[in-house]
C-alpha cells in the first residue's frame, strides 16, 4: 500500500494522504539554518546547533503524534475551521497533497471551496525559513476568511527547555512591532540573538501568549482563539511565548492571495543590542524581511536552490530501465547523504537533537557518500575530524560540532575508529585528486603543539591497530567496534548504566574480526595511496601487514561455514556455530570478504552463502542469527534488545551494503542487486503500510524476522546506511568508482538491468558512460572515446567530455 | 473568584470545576512510592526516585496542559464518551467535584445519568497506587457502559525516556495475564523490577500498544479505540507500551459497581526473575493485587492512612476565630511540609524530577517545619545531610538521595550552607530533646575515616564562617548565599552557562549581610545549645563571636534606612540607595533583625519600615526594589530575570516569613500577621483567578509589582516557603516554640484574633494552651496548671497534660 508517489521530473515525493504511518519528513536548509518538516507541517527550526539554538518547540513522541510545527489555521464565515497542513486540526480535507522536494516542502489543501498551498523553504545563505501561503477562491462567491498563523518558541536550549521549568516559565519575553513578533527570551542577559516571525502585510491582531491562543486547557486541534475567531493582542510575560498573526482576508471569486511569512534568526553585535528606546535592535530582521517581501524574491530563492541542487546532483546521473533505481541513485540517496553529512546523528524525528556530538566513525563514513557533492565541505570536515585524533592513533569517539573538540566524557577506545579516517581521506583523494590535503598540518587531540601533516595521521591510524593486537594477533576490540552494542569489555549489571563508557574489564583479550577485515581493507587503501605517492617501500610494508592479517584471519577467524565475529573477554568465540545464540554475525562476513579473505579458496563464497541462508529475509539481512534470547554480561548491549530489533537480530541497514559490495567482489551481480532492492526505500514504497517510514530515504533499522513487527522500519534519515548504500550501488554495482589516477569503470550489473547510461563529472571532466551487455560478437571491456582501453581506470581530461562504453 | 472550597472536617480541598487556572495537584504516598495527581486525573507515579524509577509517562508544559495521567473513559450505548476526571476528553460534565485529601484524591463526575467516583491513593507500606472506580446508575433504565482504563508507561529513567528515542522505540515489552498488564521493558537485561496495572475482575479486552489505543494521529481526547468501542488485545513490541483494560458493564437501575485498579511496582531477586516458562515472575504483583481485591481492603487502607495523619497532625492543633488560619496551621501547611520533606525540590508540576538532588540548605530548612511530625525521619535526614559536609565545615550544595553522597558536579562554596545545619539540628533537639544525636559519629565528605560526632559538625559549621571573612570582616558569599541567584563571583557572558558552577572570580572580596545575620542567629542557637549542654566557656566564645559580628554589621552593614545586602567583587555596595536598581533587598533586613541587630537603637524598626514601604504589595513582599532593569555581570542571575519575576523583584515567598518573624521580635503583631495573610494560600483563595495556583499550598513565587502579571503565583508545592511560614506562624505569631528544656510560650497575637486554643504534643506531654487578651484586671503572663509561671519555657511532664494560659 502506498501513501503517495514519486514525481521524478520535479525531484519530489508526493504524499497524497496526510495520515502516513509515521510523520514523513523533509529537511530545510543546508548551511547554518535548518528546519525539519513533516508532511503535515510538524517539526521545528534551529540555527546551527539543534540543542543550543532551537527556535521553535517540538514535542517528540507526543500524543497526538507529531505535535507542533508552523501552522496556518483558516476559519470560514460560519466559524468552521481547518489547517492548511491537516495537522493540528485534522479535519477531513477535500484535497490534500504534500510535495517534499530538495530543500523545500509544499502542502496543498482544499476545504470548503478554499484552496491553499504552503511552501516552506530555507533560502541559501539565509538564517530564516520562508513560509509562503497561497489562498485561492475557486468559487463564485466572495469569501471572508480569518487566517491565524502559529509557531511556539523554544527558549533556545532545547534540553533545558523541557527541564528547567522553575526558571523557564518566568523568563519568556517578546516584542511586537508592525507585523513582526520578536522572540527575545534571555536577550536581556547573555544572549545576543533573537528570533522573529513576520508576514508581509498588515495584521489585524496577534497574540504571543500560548494560553491566550489555546485557552487554558485547550488544544491545537481546537484552539480557543480560533473558535472565537479573534486574537487578543497579548504580550507574553513568562510562561510560553508563541507567535500568531491574525489576518482577515476577503477573497473575491477566482482571486488568489499570497502571504509570505518569515521565521528568522538574527544576532546583534554586543554593543548594538538595543535601540535608542531600550528596545531590541531589530534592524537585521527588518532587512531580511524586506528581502523576502515579494513573491518574486521567494520564487528566485527557490530557483537558486533548485539550480544549486542541479549542480550537486550532476556528478552522477543514471538512466536505466528501472525508475526506482534511477530515483534512488539520482535524487534521493544523494539527498539523504547531504542531510546525514549536515546533521550527523543529531536531529531527526528519532534523534532528539540534544544528545550527542559528531561521531568520528560516523562522519568519516558519511563523507563517502557526500564527497563528490561539495568537496570543499568534505575537506573541512576531514580536517576537523582528524584534529580530534589522539596522539597514539586512537580517536575521540565523538566531537562537538560547535567547539570542534573531542568529547572527553565519552573518550576513545572504540578501536575501529581510526581506520575509518583512512577510508574517509581516501574517498576524498580519489574524488578530488587534491593530494595537498595530506600536507595540511593537523592537530592531534586539538593540541596545536602536537600538529602533524595529515598523512602522519593516516599512518598513526594504521599503526594503532598493529599496536593493539590480542592473543590471536587479531585487533583488540576496545569498548566496541562498528557495532557500538558489542561490548566485550563492559560487564554491566546496573540498570541505565552506559554499556560503552563504563568499560570495567581489561581490554587485553577481546578481539574483533570486523576490525581485522576493516584493517586489511584500510591498509590496502593506504598502501595504494602510498604507492601512488611514490612511497613504494612503505607501501609494501603496509601491504605485508595486510597480508599477515589475512593469514591471521584465515588461521583464527574461520568457522566451518562463515567468519567468526569476535573473541570475548574470556577468549571464547562470538558468532560461532558453537554458540547458543548469535551463531553468525553479518559484520565480519562483509568486511573479511571485502578485505579479500577467502577469495582464493571459496571460503568467501561459502560465508556469503551462509549470510544468504541464515541472515536473509524479504526485508533485508538481519545482523545475526539467531538473535540473543537473553542478556549476556560478556556481550553487552547487543543482547539487551528484544530479539529482532536493532543490533539484536534487526535488519541494521548500515551493514547490508557491505554484503552487497562483497557479493560484487565475487561477481555475484544478481545477489548484490537483490540485497540492494530489499532495503532501498523506493523499492519498498509499495509496502509502506508495513515499512512505515518514508519511501524516499533509508531508515537505520527494519525489524528482523524474530520481531513481531518484522519489516517495520525505524529511525529514518540519519544513518550511515545512506552513504554506504550510495557507495555500494554507484561504485560497486554500477561500478563507477574514483581511483587515485582516474575514474574506474568496473560494473557488476544484474540481469534485470538493460543498457545503462551514466553521466559522471569527475575532476572537471565529464564522462558519458554506457554500460551494456556485450553482443555475442563483442568482447567484454572498456571502450574510451571509441578505443579499447587496457585499463579500467580512465584518467580525466579537464574541461572535456569522455565517452566510455563498458561491455560485460 | 474561587474554583472550590475547603472542607475542614474532611481535611479536603473541594474543587468544583475542572478548569482551574493551572492543574491543582496532590501528592500520593509518603514513603517509597509516590504519585502526583491533578484535579483532572493528570500526573504520574514513581518508586523512590522521580528520575530513575518513573512508572508512568507525563508530559510537562504540554498542549493541552496537564497531559497524561490515570484515566478512565466511559462510553454509552450510543457511542458517546467522556472521562471520569474531565481530562482528557474534556466533555462538559453534568457534575464534577475533586476532593484533594491527605494522601488521596477523589474525583466525582456525572454525565448522561451515570455517576462515577474515582479514589486515588497509595496505601501505607505499599509500592502501589489504588484507583477505585465506583459507577452508579441513578436512573430507571438498565445501562450498558464500556469502560476503558488508560496509563502510559515510562521506560523507567524519566530523563532518557524523552531523549533516547533511537533506543527507546525498540525496547518496550509487556506481558498480559488474566486482568493484569505487566510492563517489563529492560527487565530482560539489567532491571529486576517491573510495573503492573490490574483490575479486580475479568476483562473483555485490553491493549498495551499506544497507537492501537489512540490511532496513529489520534489524541487522548478522542482515542480511536474509544470511538470504536473496542480494544484489540495488542501486545506492545517497542514503540510506547500502555495499559488499557476494556470492561463491559451492565448497570441495573440504582446499581453501583466498584472496580479496584492497582498500579504497582515490584522487584524480584536476581535469581528469581523468571518463572519456569521463561516469563516474568509475577508472584509479588499477584500477592499485592490479591491484598487489595476488595472494597473492604481499600477502605481499611484509607482508614489507616487517615489515622496516620491524625497522629502526624496532632502535635499542633489550633482553634481560632479565623477558619483560614486554622486550616493553614492544622492541615495544609503541615501537609505541605511533609511533601517538601519527602520530595525536596525534585518532582512537582514545575520541577521535572529529573534534575537536582537534595539541597543541603533546602533540606535543613524543610526539617524545621517537619521535625515534630515524624522525628525519627528527621533524625535520619540530619545524619544523611551532615555526612556530606566538607571537612573544612563547608558543604556539598546538593546530595543525591539514592546514593546519599555529595554531588561533586555542583560542589560547595555556597557559604551560607553550613549554618543551616546548626538550625536544622537545633530544631530537632528542641523538638525531641534527643541530645544523643550529637554523639552520633558522622562522616565528613561521606568518608568514614573522617567521621566525627555530630556536635563537631556544628562547630565546623560555625567556624567555617569565621574562617571565611572578607575585607570588612563580613562573611564571604562564595558562589551565592541563600539567594542562589546573587552571584557575585561569577561574571558570566556565555548564554546558557550556569551562574553558580562557573564561578570565575576569586571569592575573596564579595561579602553577604544575609550570611552575617544568619551567622549571628545560628551562633546564638549554637551558644544556647552549648550552654544547655554545660559548655559555658565555649558558649561564651561563640556568643562573643556573634556580638562581634553584630558590631561589624552595625559598622559596615547599615545604609541610612535599611541594611545593606552585600559587597560585590569590586567591594561596591549591593542593596544601597546609592545603587541604580536593587536599592533595598529583603534578605538582609530579615536576617539582621532576626539576629538582633539594631534592636537597641531603633534601626531594626527603621529597616522594617523600609521593607513595608519599598517592598510591600497587596500580594506580599518583593525581593528587592527597584528590580534590576538590566543584566549586570557583577550580580549574576538575579539580574537575568524580567523585572517582577523570581529573584528579580518577584514576591519570593520563602523570605517573607523572615520579615514576619522579625516583626514579631519587635512586637509588631499586626504587621506580622498582615504579611502572613498576604501570601498564605487559604487567604488568597478568593482571588484564585489571579493567584492561579492551589489555594491550599504555598507557591515559590508570586509575580511582583513590576511584573505585567502581578499577583500570579508560580511553582507551587516544593518550596522552603512551607517550612518557614509554618515556623513563623506557629512559633513566632502564635509563639509556641520548642526550647531545649521545655515548650516556650511567647505569643505575638494580632488584634483581629480572639482567644486561641491550641493543643500541642511535645516530648510525650500534651499542652492545652489558651492564648487570650488579658482582662483589664489581669496581668499579662503565663499560667501553668492554674499557677503563674516565672518562665515562659514550660518543661514537659511525660505522659501528662499541662494546661497553660497565656495572657497578653
Amino acid at each position: 500500500m502506498q501513501f503517495g508517489h514519486f514525481d521524478d521530473a520535479s525531484r519530489e515525493y508526493v504524499i497524497t494522504r496526510p495520515d502516513t504511518p509515521k510523520p514523513w519528513i523533509n529537511y530545510l536548509g543546508s548551511e547554518s539554518f535548518f528546519g525539519l518538516i513533516s508532511n503535515t507541517g510538524g517539526g521545528y527550526a534551529f540555527y546551527r546547533d539543534a540543542k543550543l539554538r532551537r527556535l521553535t518547540r517540538y514535542r517528540y513522541n507526543n500524543i497526538p503524534l507529531d505535535s507542533n510545527g508552523r501552522y496556518f489555521f483558516l476559519r470560514n464565515e460560519n466559524g468552521e475551521f481547518w489547517s492548511t497542513t491537516w495537522q493540528p486540526v485534522r479535519k477531513d480535507l477535500d484535497h490534500y497533497e504534500c510535495r517534499h522536494g530538495l530543500g523545500y516542502t509544499k502542502i496543498n489543501a482544499e476545504y470548503d471551496n478554499i484552496q491553499s498551498e504552503v511552501t516552506y523553504t530555507v533560502p541559501l545563505g539565509e538564517t530564516l525559513e520562508l513560509h509562503r501561503l497561497l489562498l485561492r477562491n475557486p468559487g463564485k462567491q466572495t469569501r471572508k476568511i480569518t487566517l491565524l498563523s502559529f509557531v511556539e518558541f523554544c527558549l533556545w536550549d532545547a534540553s533545558e527547555d523541557d527541564r528547567n521549568f522553575q526558571r523557564n516559565l518566568s523568563i519568556g519575553e517578546v516584542e511586537v512591532e508592525d507585523s513582526t513578533i520578536y522572540h527575545k527570551t534571555e536577550y536581556r542577559e547573555r544572549r545576543n540573538h533573537y528570533a522573529y516571525y513576520s508576514v508581509n502585510r498588515p495584521i489585524n491582531h496577534f497574540t504571543t501568549d500560548r494560553e491566550s491562543f489555546t485557552g487554558t486547557y485547550g488544544s491545537l486541534e481546537a484552539p480557543e482563539a480560533l473558535i472565537k475567531g479573534q486574537l487578543g493582542d497579548q504580550i507574553a510575560s513568562g510562561w510560553s511565548p508563541v507567535a500568531s498573526h491574525q489576518i482577515e482576508l476577503t477573497l473575491e471569486p477566482g482571486a488568489e492571495e499570497s502571504l509570505i511569512f518569515v521565521l528568522g534568526y538574527a544576532e546583534n553585535p554586543k554593543d548594538q543590542k538595543w535601540d535608542a528606546n531600550g528596545n531590541l535592535n531589530k534592524s537585521q530582521a527588518k532587512t531580511a524581511i524586506e528581502r523576502f517581501a515579494t513573491d518574486a524574491a521567494l520564487e528566485k530563492a527557490l530557483a537558486v536552490q533548485s539550480a544549486s541542487w542541479d549542480a550537486i546532483l550532476a556528478p552522477f546521473q543514471l538512466n536505466s530501465n528501472d525508475d526506482k533505481l534511477d530515483r534512488m541513485v539520482n535524487i534521493w540517496n544523494p539527498y539523504q547523504c547531504m542531510v546525514t553529512f549536515n546533521m550527523s546523528r543529531s536531529a531527526s524525528y528519532y534523534e532528539s537533537g540534544v544528545g550527542r556530538g559528531m561521531g568520528f566513525r560516523d562522519s568519516n563514513q558519511d563523507l563517502l557518500g557526500f564527497v563528490h557533492q561539495v568537496p570543499a565541505r568534505a575537506r573541512q570536515r576531514i580536517l576537523d575530524i582528524a584534529a580530534t585524533q589522539l596522539r597514539d592513533g586512537g580517536a575521540f569517539h565523538q566531537y562537538q560540532p560547535l567547539t570542534k573538540r573531542g568529547n572527553a566524557d565519552i573518550g576513545g577506545d572504540f578501536n575501529d575508529d581510526p581506520l575509518w579516517l583512512i577510508l574517509g581521506v581516501g574517498g576524498y583523494l580519489r574524488e578530488t585528486g587534491d593530494f595537498s590535503i595530506l600536507n595540511e598540518s593537523v592537530d592531534f587531540e586539538n593540541d596545536s603543539t602536537l600538529a602533524s601533516p595529515l598523512l602522519e595521521h593516516l599512518d598513526r591510524s594504521f599503526q594503532f591497530t598493529l599496536n593493539n593486537l590480542g592473543p590471536h594477533g587479531l585487533p583488540l576490540i576496545g569498548r566496541a567496534d562498528w557495532n557500538d552494542c558489542l561490548n566485550l569489555n563492559c560487564f554491566s549489571e546496573e540498570p541505565g548504566e552506559s554499556f560503552q563508557t563504563t568499560a570495567n574489564q581489561e581490554g587485553k583479550t577481546a578481539e574483533s574480526l570486523m576490525i581485522a577485515g576493516l584493517f586489511v581493507y584500510a591498509a590496502k587503501e593506504y598502501a595504494s595511496l602510498l604507492q601512488y605517492l611514490g612511497y613504494d617501500d612503505k607501501s609494501n610494508t603496509v601491504l605485508n601487514a595486510a597480508e599477515d592479517m589475512i593469514k591471521t584471519i584465515d588461521a583464527h577467524g574461520r568457522e566451518p561455514e562463515w567468519f567468526l565475529r569476535a573473541y570475548d573477554y574470556f577468549g571464547e568465540k562470538v558468532g560461532s556455530p558453537e554458540s547458543k545464540d548469535g551463531q553468525i554475525y553479518i559484520e565480519s562476513q562483509g568486511w573479511c570478504v571485502m578485505a579479500g579473505c577467502g577469495h582464493h579458496d571459496g571460503f568467501a563464497q561459502k560465508a556469503l552463502n551462509s549470510v544468504s541462508q541464515r541472515l536473509g529475509t524479504d526485508h533485508g539481512l538481519v545482523l545475526q542469527d539467531p538473535p540473543h534470547a537473553e542478556y549476556q554480561l560478556n556481550l553487552g548491549e547487543v543482547t539487551s534488545y528484544p530479539p529482532g530489533y536493532k543490533e539484536n537480530g534487526g535488519i541494521f541497514c548500515h551493514n547490508n551494503p557491505w554484503i552487497m559490495i562483497a557479493e560484487t567482489m565475487l561477481g555475484n551481480a544478481d545477489k548484490a542487486y537483490d540485497y540492494y532492492k530489499r532495503i532501498a526505500p523506493a523499492f519498498r514504497e509499495s509496502i509502506s503500510e508495513i515499512h512505515g517510514q518514508e519511501p524516499y530515504v533509508y531508515a537505520q533499522m527494519i525489524a528482523g524476522k524474530a520481531a513481531p513487527r518484522h519489516g517495520e522500519a525505524k529511525n529514518s534519515w540519519l544513518t550511515g546506511t545512506a552513504a554506504w548504500n550510495y557507495v555500494a550501488v554507484t561504485q560497486h554495482i554500477l561500478g563507477i568508482r574514483p581511483g587515485f589516477a582516474g575514474l574506474i569503470i568496473e560494473p557488476c550489473i544484474p540481469k534485470e538491468l538493460d543498457t545503462l547510461n551514466i553521466t559522471r563529472s569527475f575532476r572537471d571532466c565529464e564522462y558519458h558512460i554506457t554500460i551494456r551487455p556485450r553482443q555475442s560478437d563483442e568482447a567484454a571491456g572498456i571502450i574510451v572515446n571509441g578505443v579499447r582501453s587496457q585499463s579500467n581506470e580512465i584518467p580525466p581530461q579537464p574541461r572535456s567530455t569522455i565517452v566510455v562504453e563498458a561491455l560485460y
